[in-house]
């Protein structure tokens, strides 16, 4: 089945705009299965709940994994706002997800090209990336969130 | 307080062992606070859990987050059995842990100088790492791991 890239992309748009207005940093998350179907969600909720872990990615592999029972994640794909930082790369490496679309780029902890490209070192799992989907709403977002947090 | 580096790093190994017991790889995690009490614990679940986040450093930070209902861990000092995956390497990271101390080096997917270093790079956070904490207990504890597997 031919992926619509865009049309994944818009559903973790959707769970960013869910992080934002809990006064979070926007970035939302995505995983498909190969017949299309949303396997799990997630946005960021680092300050709500307190947790270090709380990114995007991670709880959408998480409820990924619970819902397919399994940890490896082969048949799926990621669609992420953000660009991930090493945690969440390292995360969809242990999940052994094959294939990652982020929006828009993250210069201070990306680490799929920004800061470092963590698959591109050996670690025996080396997922396919793709940057810049629907990258000016997915930076739309992260500028308006930044912009009224300073006016407060 | 001066920390008591080898009795955390035996607690790290009983946890490392609750994880063989379970068929498990025996890789145990605590998280100390600056009092020397320990805040969170965790043993590798991979396999049980089906589920690739399962790790023992994770489950550690989540449960030190949740005691401490703080994502960061900013007092904290993290022991674990085996150098830490780039998962791991970056929720310390994420989580401001300032310090790690690890037993048994992992050349497969270590990411504090095996593989990579991550706590080199400029993510704005760079905890001390000292590796090789009763490393030979550490070390025998896989090893056993993988004969018996082989034996199988």
């Amino acid at each position: 089945m031919k992926m619509d890239h865009e049309a994944h992309m818009k559903s973790a748009l959707f769970e960013a705009k869910k992080a934002m207005e809990e006064g979070e940093v926007p970035v939302g998350c995505v995983i498909v299965d190969e017949s299309g179907a949303i396997v799990g969600r997630g946005c960021n909720r680092r300050e709500k709940a307190r947790n270090a872990l709380a990114h995007a990615e991670l709880m959408a592999i998480d409820e990924a994994c619970k819902k397919l029972s399994d940890w490896r994640l082969g048949g799926c794909t990621l669609y992420v706002t953000l660009e991930p930082c090493p945690m969440c790369a390292g995360a969809i490496i242990n999940a052994r997800i094959p294939k990652l679309y982020y929006g828009a780029k993250e210069e201070q902890s990306g680490s799929c090209g920004s800061v470092i490209n963590l698959f591109m070192e050996r670690f025996g799992h080396s997922p396919q990336i793709v940057g810049g989907i629907l990258e000016p709403e997915c930076r739309a977002l992260m500028t308006e969130f930044f912009r009224k947090l300073r006016e407060k």
